[in-house]
């Protein structure tokens, strides 16, 4: 059942230096795509973020090691298993896949990159992988966006997509995202990936700067469960195809790649696992902006608001606590909480009289917004989150088969 | 429905110099006691242990002040309205209450102690409570423990009490605790509340020491669902009636107040929303206690191992990540988790072959044990929580009325 925040897939045009395919490898699903590959440009420079779990999967340990040598020629993403606690295996596997994915794009390995989802713990069936890859090379393409944006789901209930055009050294570029994010497969837990191309020309320096300042003001606001997976993989990859001059101003192209970063990550909310309302949450007020940033996100992370939330309840009394549980600077009697654009308390206590058909409207829709004003500075910011249901209880905790 | 977690109430004996009342106040509910009154012998010592929200309730406030003074009197608790978030009625409440409370029992209003759970952001009806308590007062009784723990739980679905006896200074002396907490009245949150009584003489300055001890042993080490209750307190009342020699060896009496306060923690657990399993999380080979303390909590609050125990799946998978995600040195190639006494992974990877039977056995229990070898150090460490099921989302997302 597709996710009632749903968004439809935009119009994605090509990409010049990008060419994808995708394919039903076998891996773990039957009957469904699993397996993608994307080709890139010589010249092709590549950044990355990475999950800040502990124990990464083997394809994260690949990726950082590749990501040294600055340049990309091909991906390759498979879903149904995550090469996560697979000891020496994992290695193996990340190898071998590099190695057939270079022979058949003409590269060396440490060009190719790489990221898995699924089944923790059981070994990845590469030789499927290594099978697949002539096939899927010769089926490239560069209208291939919704295959491949449809080839990295795992219970993902809809394809995420995200694209915009910038100025940048006098060339139009452009700037598609795919992403998938907040499905899962047991015994496996909801993992983010991100896959941005663009054909402009930017060195990888300048590339991982923009994409971690990106990844700052999206990815990291959002979150369906406190949860980290062991995988979560953000790369960027520019081809150099539109010709710019490099080294220009990159703000406009900056702006363009936060935009689509942030509309993914939304789609990932929008997807969270038994999501029913998309929550935001503005903190104003805080005394810096860091300390907006972990009361909002302390909020956004708190199960009884999320319930709160999932049960159409202004409950502004468990955003107090969420706000007072951050640990952050706050003062009882100067904080102020609002939803959907009406204050409900103000400077320590609750509104007499405030009109409340306003709010009980606007928590019976699916996009909510909670204000919470601390009274202290001039520091702000924003996180996202979704609310807390049935739903969420019916996937991660149905009984094995 | 009583929890199927819970465990019935012992035979509290008296303790000397402590006598207790309930009555039912029509705070909030109708029809059950929500008012509890104690009443200390001149000479009670007082320790303290509070929530650390930031956005504490008044009746914080005001224990925090009292505890200044290390004697106590009186003990008042109502149940049905938190008194937080109100403003400054929440002050005049609380000052009302304790001059009330000093008039009955003859002491001063900073040797009353109080605390309330319930709805937040509703001005305390304390007038309701002043005018209950002569007649509480009148029915004050040495042997009334069961009904002081009813009447301080909301939606708890058992009453909860512990006891124990030591020797101190050459005396036996008797160390008995009430608690309730993990129920919760719309639009309120879950509060814990805990209150242990010895007729043992100890200062309030040791007292201080042995109880913050203890709670870091017990109360600090369980969590439900993450989110800090504004209200959170635990307070300590020695009466001295049993004549032990003050300023003896501690060491026991030390070591009966753990017991209890643990037991009452364990209680707060079973009792937990929704709870259908307890859940400990044994963290052994950490870097130090420290970090094997932050390794367990972070499992321990990870929703996805939780409703991975609700659906009675031994998802190692998820163990892993939750411990990647505590940001503590772990090694993905050292970890080893296990369930009920069974490895399933060891030293980074699944263990070939391991006897499922036992582990599915055990998962269908009431009580989960996870082990978790860092494989690191010598730091271990222990936490409890409950699984994460419908029963949660029933209580803290159900639509207003």
């Amino acid at each position: 059942m597709v996710s009632p925040l749903a968004v439809p897939l935009p119009a994605l045009p090509p990409v010049a230096g990008v060419r994808l395919a995708a394919a039903a490898a076998g891996i773990r699903y039957v009957g469904r795509t699993d397996l993608v590959l994307a080709e890139f440009a010589a010249g092709t420079s590549v950044a990355g973020v990475f999950t800040r779990n502990r124990c990464p999967g083997a394809p994260v340990d690949w990726c950082r090691a590749a990501l040294v040598g600055g340049a990309a020629r091909a991906l390759v993403v498979n879903a149904g298993n995550a090469n996560v606690f697979t000891g020496a295996a994992g290695q193996v596997s990340t190898r071998a896949t590099a190695v057939a994915a270079a022979s058949v794009a003409g590269c060396v390995p440490g060009e190719v990159f790489l990221a898995s989802t699924g089944v923790i713990g059981e070994v990845l069936p590469h030789e499927r992988i290594v099978a697949a890859l002539p096939g899927l090379h010769a089926s490239l393409a560069d209208d291939a966006w919704e295959q491949a944006a449809r080839g990295i789901m795992t219970t993902d209930t809809f394809p995420k997509a995200s694209t915009r055009t910038a100025m940048l050294g006098g060339s139009s570029v452009r700037v598609t995202g795919i992403a998938k994010g907040s499905g899962m497969i047991a015994p496996d837990m909801a993992t983010l990936l991100c896959f941005v191309f663009t054909d402009a020309a930017v060195p990888a320096v300048t590339l991982q700067k923009l994409l971690r300042a990106g990844v700052d003001l999206s990815f990291n606001r959002i979150t369906v469960d406190s949860d980290t997976s062991t995988s979560d993989t953000v790369l960027l990859f520019a081809t150099g195809e539109a010709g710019n001059a490099p080294e220009a101003d990159v703000a406009a192209f900056g702006a363009a790649l936060n935009e689509v970063l942030l509309d993914l990550a939304l789609q990932v909310v929008r997807d969270g696992e038994g999501a029913q309302k998309l929550i935001r949450i503005d903190v104003t007020g805080a005394v810096d902006d860091r300390s907006a940033r972990r009361v909002a996100l302390s909020v956004a992370n708190s199960p009884l608001v999320k319930t709160a939330v999932a049960g159409e309840d202004a409950n502004w009394g468990r955003i107090v606590m969420a706000v007072g549980k951050a640990g952050e600077p706050a003062d009882r009697d100067r904080l102020s909480v609002g939803v959907g654009g009406v204050w409900m308390a103000r400077e320590g206590s609750v509104v007499p009289g405030y009109d409340e058909a306003p709010v009980v409207a606007h928590m019976r829709g699916r996009e909510i917004v909670i204000a919470i004003d601390l009274g202290l500075g001039g520091g702000h910011d924003t996180a996202w989150t979704c609310d807390l249901t049935h739903g969420y209880i019916d996937i991660n905790g149905s009984y094995r088969s």
